[in-house]
């Protein structure tokens, strides 16, 4: 018995795949990935229409899904986050059907709950037996972590696992068992190296993120919260990542041992492993070269599924016991609302990601962004899309100044007595534009191009078509 | 947040365990397991009644069940296996609804199918942290893999972890994830170690085991089975194990590298590991403390659950993989149907564990029994009780020759070929009856005590009560 099929066409024929269903795929080969171009293709070749596209991620390499969306193939998409060139094509209204944006623990939630069947799931492995066990481990495509394939892999009415590299059976070490999966496809290459890790930028050498990155070092380490079993998440953005280089300091400096750093895991955070800041890692997806070559050989950096790490239906996921999380913005209002979905002409251009499961898990909820980008500011009366409710978000860290959310008057208080730039959000947006003047308004179509689902599944914004 | 409670009684008033509903435990403590009957005292003690339990397996040490039947605390047990003496007492008619016998890989199928909802799991971890992630590799109480447990987890209502190994969070290597834990408990002690690793007996030494043990290597060997990537499963009792040994030997002499060992797991599977006899073992649970060590720290020595051992259900289970299995059995007739059940006399003294699930997924599934026991043949016209279909048995080595089942002419051929004692299993049976006479077939009551269950879920035989 095995469970080899001869082409990804045939595996979507056995798969029974018909018009209207729902395909699923997961982007831990991120930027790299060649299995849902492949996939599609023989989709739109086989004369399959109406398909619903559940993807975890979408990056620009995925930019063919335009003509199968021109040419009725792809009627829906449903992901956590699109990079700009297919976010622009929706928001210019490409796609009929508004595309449901989740958050990375919504998602798993929302697939384990029942609310949104996969038909087919389509696993891109870097390594895989003839019966379907597999890794990310290993492989020419490595890419470490298969975190959000396996919610996928669980509850499809059927699986397919295309991997590059066949090994014999049984695969050990394996992060998804055969039991769940219907059919093994090999293929020349799963995707292209050089993509899958790309998403570890350096860190910043900008005097502004240096002060930024500074800010938000001392507002953790005046916290309350660094202390030994100290836990922390953060972006790879570059002042995030200089962030993490100053706190790594702090706490060697200080001899503080925290317990576990948490999420996209970085190089940045390997060293933190090694350097003895954190007892352990928990990996749903690797950023880069180190942190798969980390996971692969350090038993105390650990892969965990999408719902350990973020679903708020799990009976508790790793975001719950989080301290600190450090996020990025590309607008933050007044009330603390986050935008990271659109961009300054309200371009679709990401998503939440783990955005709002970390800051809704995470005791401490910290924004770094600079007071303007492009002479824009911001702080804004009122984001252009609520990706993350200014509830979860607890600081504002920008160079001209931090603003606490009037919710947490006690770190307000503690800021305060450590001597940092505290300053109202208000009289930060005010201060900013005097620098950059008013910004106008940006001009929303009157077509929804996007549902914003909040992670326990409500409907939180809506996007609307740029004109 | 943690979920640590005080009690075991606290957890089951938390759980909303209320009369009627269904409890579960896994087997892996084995005959040291305390979990069981430190929870069912307390449910009887907060007067709790009609309670089911399912239980992958019951052992000597759960008699204490016998007292909560008789309150009416217990109306209802579902088991993979029941030693003797509940065995005995159920055979007795002391439970007014029949047992129901399932398989070690039907069990697992008719929890996620929801044929068999859980209210409330009770998992007996070895090690833990305060959310719940567990495994069976560390502490105290170790007892390697905790295989049967994780169906429980993942479909139980409200799952309750019992640990008296806590250990800071987050727990690295963690079997059972904290995304299924409802409730942490700390008790002085989840079992005696020395009850825990109970399973495994010597090689025998008696010169009738030793004949049979021969003849099924030789079996083995002569079966066109036995070559590069070869995989093999033997039970725990005297004459498999020494069959094991021979095996052994001839794949060293030989230097055959076979690919996996599967199923409960023994030292001496270790030793063929070690010896290179196998790349893996696949490893559902352990029955001693050399299978406990490797499995820790054998990076191909993998725990696996009991859905991707056994499971009918799963899109694919190890045992679909498997080339050969030798089983024991207390009677077998001359349809090859094998009885692992009752004793000589009709009571319940055993089960199927994993016994059906493996002989219909191995390539070669053998039966290795004495002539007779205690003067009372094998080999019967018509078992007792059918805990294996004969479709799915092909061979009966005894020391007084080997039956193969008629389906199986090439095997036939094979082994006679190679100068192997072939005989019909009726001629097997009347030479057995000149030694022993003819038994007196056993009275059967007129009561059902126990349905059994195939593990496709149909009803496969009954047990009747005991007069």
């Amino acid at each position: 018995m095995s469970k080899l099929v001869n082409s990804i066409r045939e595996a979507i024929q056995l798969s029974g795949l018909k018009d209207g269903m729902t395909v699923s795929f997961h982007h831990h080969l991120r930027n790299g990935d060649f299995v849902l171009n492949m996939v599609m293709e023989q989709v739109a070749a086989m004369g399959i229409k109406d398909i619903n596209v559940n993807a975890s991620s979408l990056f620009d390499t995925h930019l063919p899904l335009q003509e199968h969306i021109e040419n009725g193939v792809v009627t829906g998409i449903a992901a956590d986050y699109i990079s700009a060139p297919l976010g622009k094509l929706i928001s210019r209204g490409i796609l009929e059907k508004p595309v449901q944006f989740r958050t990375h623990g919504g998602r798993p939630s929302d697939i384990c709950l029942g609310r949104t069947p996969i038909d087919v799931a389509f696993i891109a492995a870097p390594t895989a037996d003839p019966m379907g066990n597999c890794s990310g481990k290993y492989g020419k495509s490595a890419c470490g972590s298969l975190g959000y394939a396996y919610a996928d892999a669980m509850h499809a009415r059927k699986v397919v696992v295309i991997t590059d590299n066949l090994v014999p059976y049984p695969l050990m070490d394996f992060s998804i068992s055969e039991d769940f999966v219907d059919y093994v496809v090999t293929v020349d290459a799963i995707g292209n190296p050089k993509g899958i890790v790309s998403g570890t930028t350096q860190i910043t050498r900008d005097p502004v993120g240096l002060v930024m990155a500074q800010h938000a070092a001392k507002v953790i380490q005046n916290s309350g919260l660094l202390k030994d079993g100290f836990s922390f998440q953060t972006g790879a953005g570059g002042a995030s990542l200089a962030a993490a280089k100053f706190l790594k300091d702090i706490m060697l400096k200080e001899g503080i041992q925290g317990s576990f750093g948490l999420g996209g895991i970085t190089g940045y955070m390997v060293d933190m492993l090694q350097a003895g800041c954190f007892k352990s890692l928990m990996d749903v997806q690797c950023f880069d070269l180190k942190a798969v070559e980390s996971l692969r050989t350090n038993p105390n950096h650990q892969e965990i599924s999408a719902m350990q790490y973020a679903s708020p239906s799990s009976r508790s996921a790793v975001v719950d016991s989080l301290d600190v999380v450090i996020l990025g913005a590309t607008e933050i209002d007044t009330d603390f609302n986050v935008n990271v979905h659109t961009d300054s002409n309200g371009y679709i251009m990401g998503g939440s990601g783990g955005h709002s499961d970390t800051a809704a898990g995470a005791k401490l909820s910290m924004i770094i962004a600079p007071m303007f980008r492009a002479r824009l500011p911001i702080v804004t009366d009122r984001v252009n899309c609520i990706s993350t409710p200014g509830k979860d978000i607890d600081v504002l860290v920008t160079q001209g100044g931090i603003a606490v959310n009037p919710k947490n008057q006690e770190l307000t208080q503690r800021l305060k007595d450590a001597g940092l730039p505290i300053i109202d959000i208000h009289e930060l947006k005010e201060k900013t534009e005097r620098i950059t003047g008013k910004p106008k308004a940006i001009a929303k179509g009157d077509r929804v191009v996007a549902d914003v689902i909040s992670r326990d599944g409500d409907l939180l914004d809506q996007i609307y078509n740029v004109k």
